[in-house]
């Protein structure tokens, strides 16, 4: 029987941990606070918007809304991220995307200040993390991952990590934090000759390709550990991952979909805003 | 009996090409320049220099010099560097690492200007190199093994490329252009378990290991192609590279050292300095 890798108790535990941070941080006068920028009311963000005020507040944290109506101009925009920039009381700022279309989303990405890019929007949390250096913050997705992983203690040194997915958001971050723990990094794509042997030879393998199913049972074997980033929506209207259920099941240990990976990002978002507060006092 | 890829013929037929690419630079007004900033009289550097140079000549490339004394201060330093970047008529510069003890050299690195930092020293590069983005410059040594690649018109779509060494000069920038030209790649280093095994999966291994040896017979296949960054000095006192003699043998072909990647780089060098020029235009 598979174990399973519950986001939900990697993210209490985690918030236990956050609060304590905090609590250092107040009593050094420094009080962590989280800008959110929204503009638009889609339902994927408000539901995350519900999600990390939530986890914001459990950890101590402030939160700041900023909601733009969805017809908002780029300069309205700027305005808002040059008055977060400014604000020393704030010390990160989430800003969901994608954008509406009459906004330059590289534009934004640059204006916003690298050491309060707690979502790794920012070409210097891409050098950042590229180059294994504290500056900016890696996406919070591969932070969830890297956090889950902690978590359950699960061996990295030396071991054969492979993903799945090369993206700037997940993929790539993803295999840049596994090598910093000292894995042998195997980045895999649509490319790829033979997905499933190469997935054979993981001891942990990441799955962030974004369909139901991509993580088939020929690519896992029972030592595995498998952490699944998709979040797809299969033939029965169901949430999912993009590991196949009888995948899963073979494995040693799975992040099962809801309740895995997403269940900790915004416990990471957080921690990610703590981390941005004590190094204002660095 | 293994192909030999050699660096020179390389570096030969990419040098006709610059030929070209600047005669239509200086069509349009445009007279590629290169400024080599050297501290100090290292023979390292001054070796480089003079190949640089030649190369920067045979493609019709502008050279400037700025050599400063050993014990300059990092204040010079800086001083040159903002009258490289504030200088319309310089494309690309290349500034000779490492400095003396006096200089911060992450000063130096976020001094220059990253449109004109051909050698991949900013941060801005490092997340243009991560992102696949056409922001700043790839380091010239990943560079060379990538044009040695594709002059030898090696497939590498699909194919399995193993990268011996993570670092920011070679290793990680080599991992992500593989990434770019639809390799699946594999990312080693010293806490990698078994590392023969995981070359033997290679259809190319990208050796920047860095002591003599390290790629030995075990590590390769009849079918592999072995690119061979290191540079070290053999027990007879010899140049050779991090691939033993009897590995590159057994391969179906393999650069040699000297003779293989080192003698691109200058060349490379020489394209960066000429695609930067080109962007003024864009």
């Amino acid at each position: 029987m598979a174990q399973i890798l519950d986001g939900k108790v990697v993210a209490a535990a985690l918030t236990e941990q956050l609060k304590n941070d905090v609590q250092k941080l107040k009593d050094r006068g420094v009080f962590p606070c989280l800008a959110i920028v929204r503009v638009g009311e889609r339902g994927d963000d408000l539901a995350y918007e519900r999600g990390a005020t939530k986890r914001a507040a459990a950890a101590g944290l402030e939160v700041k809304q900023f909601a733009l109506p969805a017809e908002a101009s780029q300069d309205e925009l700027l305005a808002v991220i040059a008055k977060i920039n400014a604000d020393a009381s704030i010390h990160g700022c989430l800003i969901f995307m994608p954008l509406p279309k009459q906004i330059d989303e590289a534009a934004v990405r640059a204006a916003l200040a690298p050491e309060k890019d707690v979502d790794g929007i920012t070409a210097a949390s891409q050098a950042g993390v590229y180059s294994d250096k504290s500056v900016g913050f890696p996406p919070c997705t591969p932070s969830a991952c890297m956090e889950i992983i902690k978590h359950y203690q699960i061996e990295l040194k030396g071991a054969n990590a492979v993903v799945f997915g090369r993206s700037l958001v997940v993929g790539r971050p993803l295999a840049m934090m596994l090598l910093g723990q000292h894995a042998t990094v195997t980045i895999c794509h649509t490319k790829t000759r033979d997905a499933a042997a190469v997935a054979r030879g993981a001891d942990v393998l990441l799955a962030a390709v974004g369909h139901a199913g991509a993580v088939g049972e020929t690519f896992v074997t029972p030592d595995q550990v498998l952490i699944d980033v998709g979040i797809n929506v299969n033939a029965e209207g169901k949430l999912c991952g993009d590991v196949a259920p009888e995948a899963a099941q073979k494995a040693r240990a799975y992040t099962p979909v809801p309740g895995g990976v997403g269940s900790v990002t915004t416990t990471v978002l957080a921690k990610h805003v703590i981390e941005a507060a004590r190094r204002t006092l660095d």
